[in-house]
């Protein structure tokens, strides 16, 4: 009945009643109506069974990096493309991917148990029993090992749980950790326990994180079941991603490789990722101190840190091949400025069968490329040249998505307008991160597609989650009620975006849906299409509706006469940041002090248990004053070339060459946020405003050179790192303000 | 090493090094030297031995109310302190006990499953096997009854999870209950059931907060094994307690009884406590919504609100008996004011052999008993009289010291200087509630009493602990750090000294130690001397402390010249409650508004997963604007009339019959805070300032009239109680200006 009511109240609000009045940065009236009807053309082409049929045939069998099943999803993928009348090719590059030759972890005192190491087969899972073609669980980039010791449980196995290890009284040192997913990234928790000493690791899905506590697990209902096992790359990826051998150029088949031993990205203990059934009678085994609660799962047993009894042997050996990934690019050139490139991908290879992941946002993408083909057919062509990428090897470490940017790095910087991401999809709400001059563009987007659920538009929808999830935590306040528009979540790693925006500085785009369909299917032999269509997105709704979301911010920057970058949203998001790091750095000094003090009193052994022998944490040494004058001034600069320039860009009336050289002008500004050398001990990385974390890996850091330095309390090397991204943002301000628009008139707004 | 460190610097700062300099607020330097070397002498008695063996002794069998072993307790009671030179006697009383007669839960269907209902006997736990003396676990007061229906998940049972399971779609009326133990007091749990139409509540012990998650189990450790049951009472204690059937008067032998059917404080459905290994099968059987994240315990299940296929049937019957409880009161007669009693007490019975609760308590109370009848010997009288008392019949309801203080009201309202009461009592922390005007009364006692672990006041260690708390939540703050003295708790309920503080206005204290020796043995046959020892106070040493707190509490009362009452404080401790209750309001009032509009623009429909039918909550009434004008003008005058009242005691020379009418002035005051009236629909609760809470039960509400009101959005009755409260205050101040303090000379200081 509800339902009933929202559909009717929706035909007055439906896109094409509502279009008269819309906007469209960088579209004059004439062009904005005309762009507004190619959409609903566009979305007209859109089909349900397509978006299923994808997703069901490409998922159809395990298709990993260097499988027969990954080869014919490439070639399916190469084939759609050309029979829709792309330009499309398979671009292949030649990759350091291991798989396992030996896996064995037992416990052999004082009980002996040999871990399954295996994903049963279920009767509900029709793709489940493909055995032979399975890839087994692993984490891939472990090294080559054969360790005995004893264990300790490292909580998430992020720094601060090694500093609780310490105050414990707790040393992993010559031991075998085992580490919770989640929180982290998993690549740091290997990282972390090696820096720490440790001989050999293993992850484990806690049924609190990833199982029943969650809900009713598969096959009844959608959570990991006690025998699922995430697989998944422990890649240093914060070094840099891509094929470990061949850092910042392509690997193609003649590229120089490094040694293996000279990598520096390769983990140098062994690492494991277990289920929980596998993961139980280990943990139950441990003696020690009781694990602090933010520790503890939802297994039935008193977690505690360890060591114990319990001695523990991991022995894994991998194959080390070099492996061919198949990288499909399509393209449809651009009818007035062909040499701008919008470029939109997708991965399109899986650990198993990865029906949802990425086939689910393949699935979208291809059906988006279909609609665009359609649209051609009738007579339209995109003003600028639009490029649709299937990467392979996104998985072991954005592989296709690094190397062919590696590849073509001085073309991409001459020519890639924007780049579009997209991965794994699933039911739920508009997620969207980017680069900030676009944010009020991807506002627009948002605006202008309608949830297929709830029948308003997803930005609506984001909104009102937003106001919810707010009410639910007690934090509900009138500015929030009142804020217009969302903001653009900042761009850490995870999926093929990052050597786009995080090496080339080209302005970047992360979209999708999601958050009604937590599972447990992440990176096991259950993400299948028969879980997908019961869990993920049963209507296949949201496929559709990824399909119009990005596929208007396709067509809309393909077509666009001037290009919707706001570079004033950029500072404000840039100033929010500096402001946030001055803040946390005042309130780490008060607290540094403050706990420095009760530290000097005795508080902690006071406080503390006299049973429990928990150590005080380490006094740390004070915080001083670190002068933000420069970032403060560069950023007095990038408030007003970056207001300056919006003011004559709305009074410019540009047509023609003046108009190109605007865009480009405009479409290459972010490349100006490139700092020379890259961040500290990690080159590759060269934007200075988004970083993957050291220590977080997925998670963002904003303003990375200095708020990991502050994080990392190395005070001179934050210092620094203020003064380089001050002169990257004198530079940056400078540039924006020498952008020559000129004055042939005002526009008609 | 850090130990002896700690030692050695603890000599130079010992009690009688630092004598010479401490003040005794109401004692001049004379008395004070002279007090500090009483108290010196009085610990010098304490032993620890005793306070062992007193535990080993009075928990040697079971003692619960109409027992073998309760009447042992109370005659052993007696006797010593007869032995000791008291005037001691044995009061009783004859109130409602019921016992279980049967008791049956069991599941029909699709499962069938009979719960076990029994805790095993252990054989590292030498009483545990004392079958036949042990009541069954039961929770005292459950109504009779024999009911099958669904079952339904409620979390905690507290009013806001009814809400919670409103959104969710699911009623539980008809049906029978199962909540977690927690968050509130057990009886709270069936009450709110019962407003909600349930017919029958189990009420079980969650791992999560009462199990294997906390800690090794006993006996390897001190938790919850999966067969531990609390028992416990669900009187409606927070309507009145003591015995159902007399309220307001005492229950001796004669006394006029209600019906049982119109004791309102006896619930109408059947209440059982279940051990985790029994709930299990039960919420494993549960079908229906999965249960919110923060609902959820550590079971290895996927918790489901229910219902399901489920049947459950649950059969209880009670004998209704009358049973004889025995007080036991032992008196030492004042030299000077015996008509001004300090009274302090501890309850003698336990659910079973109670060793922890209450008998610690008891025998660190009788320990320093003991030594104030030794300084006796040595010459030394108490000025006024010591009155101490081992109540029976706490557990099923406050009912020894209830029927008491009802019996002698009149003559309590006119002796009773103060009130000093403990419990159950283990190693950690000093805990201490009480009435305001004593709270830098308190703050000199925990001063002056040394903490056997750190060698540091425990005044000093609680601060330590309060600053490090904040350290590991991040919210230490520099007030903090500087903050002088401990704030003295509200006290609510849940312990003896409920009747003296709130029904008859008498000044109370509620002391003890505890925070480092958690477990889950309270009101289970573990709770026995092999436990205690083992867990809670291994080398008795917290008795002996907890001796020479509540000592120097007693005997500073009991000798003190002018009765250190200090109303400022008082003052200031309302002030802030007001402050609060308005602030309070102001944010309800906002949020109330924010999310009345965010549910008028229907955001919760679409913030909502479409798939879990998650409803919107209610909208709730706005809150309107109340008048508090009357309250702040009453608190204007106290603030005036207390501050008056401190400078002119402050300047008295106080001597002979004008210091006794002045001290009797002070101790009545609190007696002036009672109103006329009582709360609303709970007369029996006549404090205006401390009760506890209606739907919180041992829980304080302060201002509990107004508050209470206020939290269930009734807006009239809020008014009135300002209004009350206003008057009350009032008075109160009119009472403490009128008090003549005179002026025959400066004091001394």
């Amino acid at each position: 009945m509800r339902k009933l009511l929202i559909a009717g109240s929706l035909l007055l609000a439906s896109p094409l009643v509502w279009s008269q009045s819309k906007s469209l940065s960088g579209f004059n009236d004439a062009d904005t109506k005309q762009e507004l009807q190619l959409e609903s053309t566009f979305d007209g082409y859109l089909s349900v069974p397509n978006i299923d049929s994808g997703i069901r045939i490409m998922s159809s069998h395990p298709h990993h990096v260097g499988s027969p099943g990954d080869k014919a999803v490439a070639d399916y993928i190469l084939q759609k493309f050309k029979s829709w009348g792309y330009d499309a090719q398979i671009e292949t590059f030649y990759v350091l991917f291991p798989t396992p030759k030996e896996r064995l972890l037992e416990m052999t005192g004082p009980i002996t148990f040999k871990a399954g190491l295996a994903e049963p087969a279920l009767k509900e899972d029709g793709t489940s029993d493909q055995t032979r073609e399975q890839l087994p669980t692993y984490n891939c980039f472990s090294a080559d090992g054969d360790v005995t010791g004893d264990l300790v449980f490292v909580n998430y196995g992020v720094p601060e749980d090694y500093d609780r290890l310490a105050r414990m009284g707790v040393s992993v040192k010559g031991k075998i950790v085992i580490a919770k997913y989640g929180r982290s990234w998993r690549g740091i928790k290997p990282k972390v326990a090696q820096e720490h000493g440790a001989i050999g690791c293993l992850i484990y899905s806690d049924p609190k994180d990833d199982g029943y506590y969650e809900g009713d697990v598969y096959p009844k209902g959608a959570f990991k079941n006690e025998y699922g096992v995430q697989r998944g790359s422990v890649l240093d990826m914060p070094i840099y991603p891509g094929d470990p051998l061949t850092p910042g150029v392509g690997a193609t088949k003649d590229a120089k490789r490094l040694d293996r031993k000279d990598a520096l990205t390769l983990l140098k203990i062994p690492v494991l990722p277990i289920s929980y059934h596998d993961a139980e009678p280990l943990l139950r085994a441990l003696d020690g101190p009781v694990a602090p609660e933010e520790w503890r799962g939802a297994l039935p047993i008193t977690y505690h840190v360890g060591p114990g009894k319990a001695k523990v042997h991991l022995k894994l050996a991998f194959n080390w091949d070099i492996k061919p990934i198949n990288d499909v690019i399509a393209k449809m050139p651009g009818s007035q400025w062909p040499d701008e490139w919008v470029i939109r991908g997708n991965h399109h290879d899986g650990w198993v069968n990865g029906a949802s992941d990425p086939i689910s946002g393949q699935s979208a993408m291809m059906e988006e490329a279909r609609a665009v083909a359609e649209l051609h057919k009738t007579g339209w062509s995109p003003k600028r040249t639009i490029v649709y990428c299937a990467w392979d090897g996104e998985e072991p470490g954005l592989l296709g998505s690094t190397e062919w940017v590696e590849t073509h790095a001085g073309e991409l910087q001459q020519k890639a307008v924007v780049y579009i991401n997209s991965d794994g999809n699933d039911r739920g709400f508009f997620e969207a991160g980017g680069s900030h001059a676009l944010e009020p563009f991807m506002n627009e987007v948002a605006r202008d597609v309608i949830d297929p659920e709830t029948h308003i538009s997803i930005a609506d929808r984001k909104h009102a989650r937003e106001l919810v999830n707010a009410a639910e935590g007690g934090r509900l306040k009138k500015d929030l009620l009142q804020k217009k528009g969302f903001t653009l979540e900042a761009l850490g790693s995870g999926s093929d975006f990052s050597p786009f925006l995080q090496h080339l500085g080209i302005p970047s785009f992360n979209i999708g849906f999601g958050g009604e369909a937590a599972g447990g299917d992440y990176h096991s032999i259950y993400d299948s299409y028969d879980n997908y269509r019961r869990f993920k997105d049963p209507s296949f709704q949201y496929g559709v509706t990824l399909a119009m979301a990005a596929g208007r911010t396709t067509l809309r920057m393909a077509d666009v006469p001037l290009l919707p970058f706001d570079f004033r949203a950029l500072y404000k998001t840039i100033n929010g940041y500096a402001t946030e790091l001055m803040t946390e750095l005042d309130q780490m000094r008060e607290s540094t002090t403050l706990i420095n003090q009760i530290l000097k009193d005795r508080d902690y052994g006071y406080a503390t248990d006299t049973a429990r022998h928990l150590l005080p944490p380490v006094a740390k040494d004070d915080v001083p004053y670190l002068s933000f004058s420069s970032l403060q001034n560069a950023l007095g600069d990038l408030e007003k070339a970056t207001n300056h320039l919006a003011d004559t860009l709305a009074k410019a009336h540009l047509t023609g060459s003046g108009a190109q050289a605007v865009n480009e002008a405009l479409y290459r500004a972010e490349q100006q946020l490139l700092s020379d050398n890259g961040l500290p001990r990690r080159p590759w990385y060269r934007h200075s405003i988004y970083a993957p974390g050291f220590y977080t890996g997925y998670g963002v850091k904003t303003l990375p050179g200095i708020r990991e330095a502050i994080e990392q309390r190395n005070w001179t090397e934050a210092q620094q790192q203020i003064e380089l991204d001050a002169a990257v943002l004198k530079k940056f301000a400078a540039y924006l303000a020498s952008i020559n628009v000129g004055s042939s008139g005002l526009a008609k707004k």
